[in-house]
């Protein structure tokens, strides 16, 4: 952090904007979620990405919210496909995680596993705990993210299985 | 489930529609999620209730979303107050959350912790692992929930502590 006496470096106010950031980063690191791989396919090609925020909205239409980073490699994809796929990961789906929510190229992400493709045409997570394909039915503005409004067209779910948390900056198991 | 040749309890799309909400919940079964207890106060009284459906939007300006069913007792409260506190419950608050999740009169689920004040005038939890306190600065349309914006305000967090998660309808530790 740069010295409040610099200010050629940041203004106050930037400085005081940074601390807020990190120390709502530091706290979010406190709300555990599970950790999932958004993909798609279509027109915009195939992408992927690791996603934690995710929650369900509505069981009425059924409906899920994903909040996409409008800097991600995916978003373009994701914006032109207008389909996602939410799948939900596993236990043993550590390593999967990180290389969907790295800087690997988007081959070398879905060949390190098993994919079918779900009714909308986005690849689709073999073992999962949960599968949802969604059409976009709407995007709020999130600022730096847009949040999607998805609407589940096809589920596929497991009875079994436990499931990868994210939590303290670390993997756990559930 | 009534037996499909019943059409005078539930035409067909009724039923369909009907297995497809309960497919979608079994389904979110699967997808962990942190426990929190939103709270209001102001205007409009004094309000909380259990949530999983919160996530992080964006760290600039540091916003949360956290979707609200528009049945719930806390929903008029909340609307009039425009400011929400999300505590991020720890591994011993599970009773805690039962009774914000149930239909226990809000006094006696305000009786059964420890509170202070946050800077929006919305009761804090004592012993969260995080607590937002936050302004609403927009609503989006979940259909039978609103989707709230809560820019924060101001954080507190430890550092250290075990959190409630929720997975196949059921209390989890992390």
């Amino acid at each position: 952090m740069p010295p409040a006496q610099a200010p050629t470096l940041a203004a106050p106010e930037e400085t005081a904007g940074e601390d807020r950031r990190l120390a709502f980063r530091d706290a979010m690191a406190r709300l555990a979620a599970a950790v999932t791989i958004v993909t798609t396919d279509g027109p915009g090609g195939r992408a992927g990405f690791a996603a934690t925020a995710v929650c369900s909205v509505s069981d009425n239409p059924p409906t899920l919210i994903v909040c996409l980073n409008r800097g991600s490699s995916a978003y373009p994809a994701v914006k032109a496909n207008q389909a996602v796929c939410v799948n939900v990961l596993s236990a043993d789906h550590a390593e999967l995680s990180r290389l969907f929510g790295g800087k690997t190229p988007v081959d070398e992400r879905f060949a390190a596993a098993t994919w079918s493709t779900s009714p909308t045409g986005c690849p689709r997570l073999e073992g999962a705990l949960a599968s949802f394909d969604c059409r976009i039915r709407s995007v709020a503005d999130g600022n730096t993210h847009d949040v999607l409004f998805c609407e589940v067209e096809d589920i596929h779910s497991q009875t079994e299985g436990q499931a990868l948390v994210y939590f303290d900056r670390g993997y756990k198991i559930v």
